[in-house]
């Protein structure tokens, strides 16, 4: 074996360990039973050792060293697998086994106190853990020998290309064009349509989602659809992205919108090309990019009005009596009812990234201006007042709403309202070349579909999110589209213009 | 660490392989969406060769050979801990890995050959993959250093102490009282009740199952019921113990049997003392005893009447057109028809013993006889004529009807009469303590689940079948039981005796 063909045996054997974690993982998150879990935290925590202890071996360490130094000279796609594989190395190899070991233990004990403190809307039964997660999560960056600050390394783990400078830029743009808008359209809302909290049985909610798998072609001789207390996708290569929904009967936007959100992720994974299933090239690229697509699913397509003049029929076939007074404009208003709330996961499309924003600014004030525990609650909270308008009167509807934290994910959550931005800047390519609209009115969906495969999906992670978006658009990133297309939409429902 | 920690640390890693690829069988058998499999079968034959070499480690191998060198001053447990493991390392360790390899390639690709020579109706298709598999299976035993003949290691691996001499005396006796009495059944027939072929949906049908959940006392903290082809227990410590049934909207008995099938098999392991989780006696002691308690449950308690004295009115209420015009008598008739069949999953109590002697006399034939693949058709035909007197005109109804063969698996169907046989006996055991139909009748399942879980299932492979019959029963398994069982429940439903 040539040093390319061990890297290649090796990374295999890695990719057949986290393949069964990621089983066990479905079955965790869908259906085990209660008392399955404390015998399968030893198992698991068997099996992740043995993982751990691979991917740290030496003669792994040392097969990717001597490629990534002579990386030019390899294939494209093979120099891409190297520097993915070293750059992976590179985040865990100077960590201190056993401070490692007890950042995951902090991490899985954390867990429980957050839900503890959520609960009992005590943040200060959570607060000295989160401090010392954020404490051990410094430790941690200052292993990788980087010379960014911290919040900036944390921002590029989570999408590459991306730091405070140009997320300020973003989130600036969005506090002075944005936030004076929500307000206006705040100011400017019909009476809310009374049929969103309305009764629907399970049932026709689940027929309307199968419904929905139909309408964007999901293929369930590769997919599964299943309930789960969160949604989410769930994934291994592509000829395997399951999802799931809930069915909340007293609001029936979730499991649709949900529902056709995970289908953006899915699409995506789906449609990788099937030939880097054997590399770790093989899943959408960043969190970025695979929030662009589930929301330009969800919002841009699901929440369109040309998509409901093909499909509130059937949804109407389905509930015949809680819609019976409700027209597809109604309707339409409904699903994009906007609101101030707490709750950033209720949130609607249009005051989503403020939610956002209240989380990056408290992220980047302790990571970078050293916000103490003690003034975290208070930024929060004067930050949703800012934006939203509304004062938190619980922590558990404030700082302590988000599970993120508690898992150490720092730096995460911007990349959901950069991905809601790219949504948009792709949006406006794709006029270019067709008329979204009438695609929806026709029910190609196919159509979205093939375009994106051909566009950003087959490629996984052998582009960057700047690469994509550049070829797909154009331009560099810009936040004008994502404003753009705000004003346009809600200026048009609400505003009449 | 001393030697016998060594030995549990290694062994604790090798359990957690087996459970991460239990996990992956469960997903596959229920859910996984076909295009799942090329892949998954390349990761799970990844994580299997890691704990093939695990078990086969040098490490390993030595440390069991010493330990059970000096097993007689290990504490008991421990002690069966060791013989245990020596036992499984005595049927691979002298295996050549190419033939060991070889073979099960062998036997994944008979598992295709055999279902398109079943489908095909054509003997011919699997005959000489067939007759390979015996070959190779044969050629596994010469390995492993016995004395015995080769059917009675086959027989004593699926059933500890069990081999020709034993089974030949069992079903000597069933052929010499069974086989008239059903014959004389079979004659004295009433008319076949009509409602069993009816149409019964299957929402109620699950509805009913769930109910059955509740009268068998089945823990959904510690399981899970689904649907899936072919039904099934599955279970991974006491903790964690799922089932599943299907619903044939044509034939309700397939659910409502199949399922108390499985509470049997799922009560068994869920009774198991949690303390032997950790080591390799942690399930049910073998396959007959498992099997009598599936067929406990299934038949002397599902297929009594005093079970649906009690149940009966719930099933109607679920069922009331399809069920209007039926009686519990005509119920109970029902659920014990009697019937030539050519196909044993779907025989009833009474015939299905002779079934099992028709594969028995075959696999004798074939490992002590020789017997030729192209005699054994013939063979196989003439007994079905012999014990059912009926005429096997198709191979797929006939010896190309069940799984096992082309799985390699050979002596493992005298275990399913023979477990019918030990719960006969165990009944007679149970009679001498409370009146079973008594419990039944105030619907006091607790009280059986109770009675062996103190008598059997606590153990799991703590004590042999031989030990826990003569324990339950105060006497060696005697097939007398079994006849005096069927003999009593049929003669009185069929021929007023």
């Amino acid at each position: 074996m040539n040093s390319f063909e061990t890297f290649k045996a090796l990374q295999k054997k890695q990719q057949a360990y986290q393949y069964v974690l990621n089983v066990l993982g479905w079955d965790s998150n869908t259906e085990a039973p209660k008392h399955a879990f404390p015998f399968r935290a030893e198992m698991q925590s068997i099996i992740s050792q043995e993982a751990f202890s691979l991917m740290l071996s030496k003669e792994y360490q040392e097969v990717v060293k001597e490629l990534f130094e002579t990386k030019d000279q390899l294939p494209k796609q093979d120099r891409q697998e190297i520097e993915r594989a070293h750059e992976s190395l590179q985040k865990m190899v100077n960590i201190p086994p056993v401070e490692y070991a007890a950042y995951q233990k902090l991490l899985s004990l954390a867990q429980r106190t957050w839900e503890g403190a959520k609960k009992e809307n005590n943040y200060a039964a959570f607060k000295d853990t989160l401090g010392e997660i954020i404490k051990k999560a410094r430790q941690m960056i200052t292993y990788r020998n980087q010379e960014k600050a911290p919040y900036d390394v944390l921002l590029d783990d989570y999408e590459k290309g991306m730091n405070m400078e140009k997320y300020d830029a973003f989130f600036d743009a969005l506090r002075k064009d944005l936030v004076p808008f929500v307000k206006e359209v705040l100011n400017h809302r019909p009476k809310k349509p009374a049929f969103i909290d309305r009764h629907f049985p399970k049932a026709g909610q689940k027929e309307f989602v199968e419904y929905l798998n139909e309408v964007f072609h999901y293929d369930l001789d590769r997919g599964l659809l299943k309930e789960s207390v969160h949604p989410f996708t769930w994934n291994t290569h592509p000829g395997d992205v399951r999802y799931t929904v809930r069915y909340l009967e007293n609001f029936m936007f979730s499991s649709i919108f949900a529902g056709i959100h995970e289908l953006g992720h899915a699409t995506y994974e789906m449609q990788i090309n099937d030939a880097l299933t054997s590399t770790n090239l093989k899943s959408g690229t960043s969190m970025g990019i695979h929030e662009s697509q589930s929301r330009f699913y969800e919002n841009v397509v699901g929440r369109s009005k040309a998509f409901w003049e093909v499909h509130y029929p059937k949804l109407k076939s389905i509930f015949p009596e809680p819609l019976k007074d409700v027209d597809v404009d109604t309707f339409y208003l409904g699903i994009n009812w906007v609101e101030q709330s707490f709750i950033r996961v209720e949130a609607d499309e249009l005051t989503y990234p403020l939610h956002i924003m209240v989380r990056y600014e408290c992220e980047r004030a302790i990571f970078n201006e050293g916000l103490s525990m003690e003034d975290l609650p208070q930024l929060w909270n004067k930050k949703v007042k800012e934006y939203l308008n509304i004062d938190v009167e619980n922590d558990a509807d404030g700082l302590l709403q988000d599970v993120h934290w508690s898992g150490g994910a720092f730096g995460y959550f911007p990349t959901y309202a950069l991905g809601s931005a790219y949504a948009a800047q792709i949006y406006y390519a794709m006029l270019k070349e067709f008329d979204l609209d009438d695609v929806i009115r026709s029910n190609n969906i196919a159509h979205v579909n093939g375009w994106l495969k051909d566009k950003i999906h087959q490629f996984g992670k052998t582009k960057t999110p700047d690469e994509l978006i550049l070829e797909v658009t154009q331009e560099p990133f810009n936040v004008k589209y994502y404003i753009q297309y705000l004003k346009e939409k809600y200026g048009s429902l609400y505003l009449g213009v």
